[in-house]
């Protein structure tokens, strides 16, 4: 790595934006991939995504906006892909620039399903990426409040400590605060755990149980991710941080968030069909929630609201019978 | 204590209202004092509490109403007291029953302003109730949606097991679901932290902070919730159970929150003097907080909201500055 490692975002979505628009607060120039050249060619003349986070004016003359992925990654020291997992391994598959020696970071919080594997590890499995190169970056954070540069805390994990620390550093601003840390194995599971928890929480909403109901739901939520994450990676961590607790509370109580908004509408009585073709973007829990179940029967920990979204989503399932079974697992 | 023992509910507000109705889903007849002869009157004429969760309808049949304390505590082997901590012992010092071998139990999720301590504490000091006999009623819960029945989870704090269960059991229907514990101070600090909590969170809201600052703070608030009570009895406690994590988002992410409300006023501007005129019900937190910072005093635990929020209040330090610095405190 150089001195100043150069950035490339992977990705045209919200969240993408997001960072692109942190880093740009920090670098001189960052590197910026995305498929759609309408998108491009929007924001090389209007200063602006048209798709996503549209009220963010960016400086042109810092990007270096390409639609091709190695470009990007040839430009960039340090690497962030941010596009929903679903699409990783087909943008992975264009990829000829090798990623040796370069920093990988995950921002996508989710399970690459051909794999079912966190995205680092799916980094490190396929692609050989040693685990000091991989990083992960998380919230609490909507893209939407960073959009409006409303104070919003990131976690930045990276067992190689100076990479988190230039990392944090280069996202920092006065509406960005990051901290770091060594567990990227953790932050990325909650990152990814978490969606599943807001689909429960939508299929509750859905359902009719009210905020009495959502607040014991989350309460349990943070205990079966403590158990579950502990099966995968045990290592010393509080689990109420805000990279788990935080990102948790902010997504399952958001009535924005993709997850919540498919939840509520199986709860409704849609059939998941129907939900997802509702839905113009990816509900990620959607993958996650069918790694998560069947790498817990492996691991075997207590994860009843895990089980009853499974059991909803992906064995047709009554989700008012199911919910109902659930709610005497809880307490 | 006979083999049934009998209830008392004393207070007229909705959490009262709430009690009362939950009791009356499993016993024959409760007693409940409230101060207003004319909701007394309604109730026992139109079946509903005027002022609170009027929807609610009673079988006046089974309440033996009225407005002197000593015959609701003459009637009853378990008092339940659910009225603001500000008219507590005004409420006491009309009372000459005693209460002498009766369970004491607290649903008020407030410190008492006379004595500055939990209500608990309060009876066994300034009454001599021993710990055995003081009991904690404590959610997530609030009053508006047991009206309607909806789902909701309470805990029953009390160190003889016994009472827990029989409490827990007469309050639970097939919309209550209760469980019991031994930690009477750990659960009735926690209902009385989440109100400062609760007026941060409005305080951060009123000043434009968005929700991704919002899920750091309330991380924050149960990691400082967990020293604060740590501090004031330490025991095996699971910070994250309902009736501390849940309990503490319930309210803290409630909109109808008067301790949300008011803490909002303050984040926009309004006096603490002005605030108060604006509500007619009382906001707990205002007087938890004193109570809490002045005790932190003396165990020096982090509590950097706490202290944010008694600047605010009792200091007359600008809301602005105060949280502005309360941002670096927390990660």
């Amino acid at each position: 790595m150089e001195n100043k490692p150069k950035f490339a975002v992977i990705g045209g979505g919200s969240w993408a934006t997001a960072i692109a628009k942190m880093l740009c607060e920090n670098q001189e120039q960052i590197a910026w991939y995305m498929r759609s050249t309408y998108a491009l060619e929007h924001l090389k003349h209007q200063k602006h995504n048209p798709n996503y986070l549209s009220s963010v004016a960016f400086d042109v003359n810092k990007l270096l906006l390409t639609n091709d992925i190695n470009e990007a990654v040839k430009f960039a020291d340090i690497v962030i892909f941010a596009i929903p997992s679903a699409f990783l391994s087909g943008e992975l598959e264009k990829m000829n620039e090798k990623l040796d020696g370069k920093k990988v970071f995950s921002a996508i919080k989710g399970i690459v399903p051909e794999t079912s594997m966190i995205v680092g590890e799916h980094f490190h499995k396929t692609y050989s990426i040693p685990y000091e190169n991989i990083g992960v970056i998380t919230g609490p954070c909507h893209a939407e409040e960073v959009a409006m540069e409303r104070l919003s805390y990131l976690t930045i994990a990276c067992s190689d400590k100076q990479t988190a620390k230039y990392v944090a550093k280069n996202v920092s601003s006065y509406y960005i605060k990051a901290k770091i840390t060594d567990d990227i194995i953790g932050t990325e599971y909650a990152a990814v755990l978490k969606n599943i928890y807001s689909i429960a929480a939508g299929i509750a909403h859905g359902l009719g149980y009210g905020d009495n109901f959502q607040a014991v739901l989350m309460s349990n939520a943070i205990r079966e991710m403590k158990r579950f994450i502990k099966q995968v990676h045990k290592m010393k961590r509080n689990i109420n941080n805000s990279a788990y607790l935080g990102d948790l509370l902010v997504t399952g109580y958001s009535v924005f968030s993709r997850n919540r908004m498919f939840g509520n509408m199986i709860g409704k009585g849609y059939t998941v069909k129907s939900a997802q073709m509702e839905m113009s973007m990816v509900a990620e829990g959607y993958y996650a929630v069918k790694s998560a179940y069947k790498l817990n029967q492996l691991y075997q920990a207590k994860t009843p609201i895990i089980d009853a979204v499974y059991q909803v989503l992906y064995e047709g399932k009554e989700a008012k019978e199911v919910f109902k079974k659930l709610t005497d697992k809880l307490n």
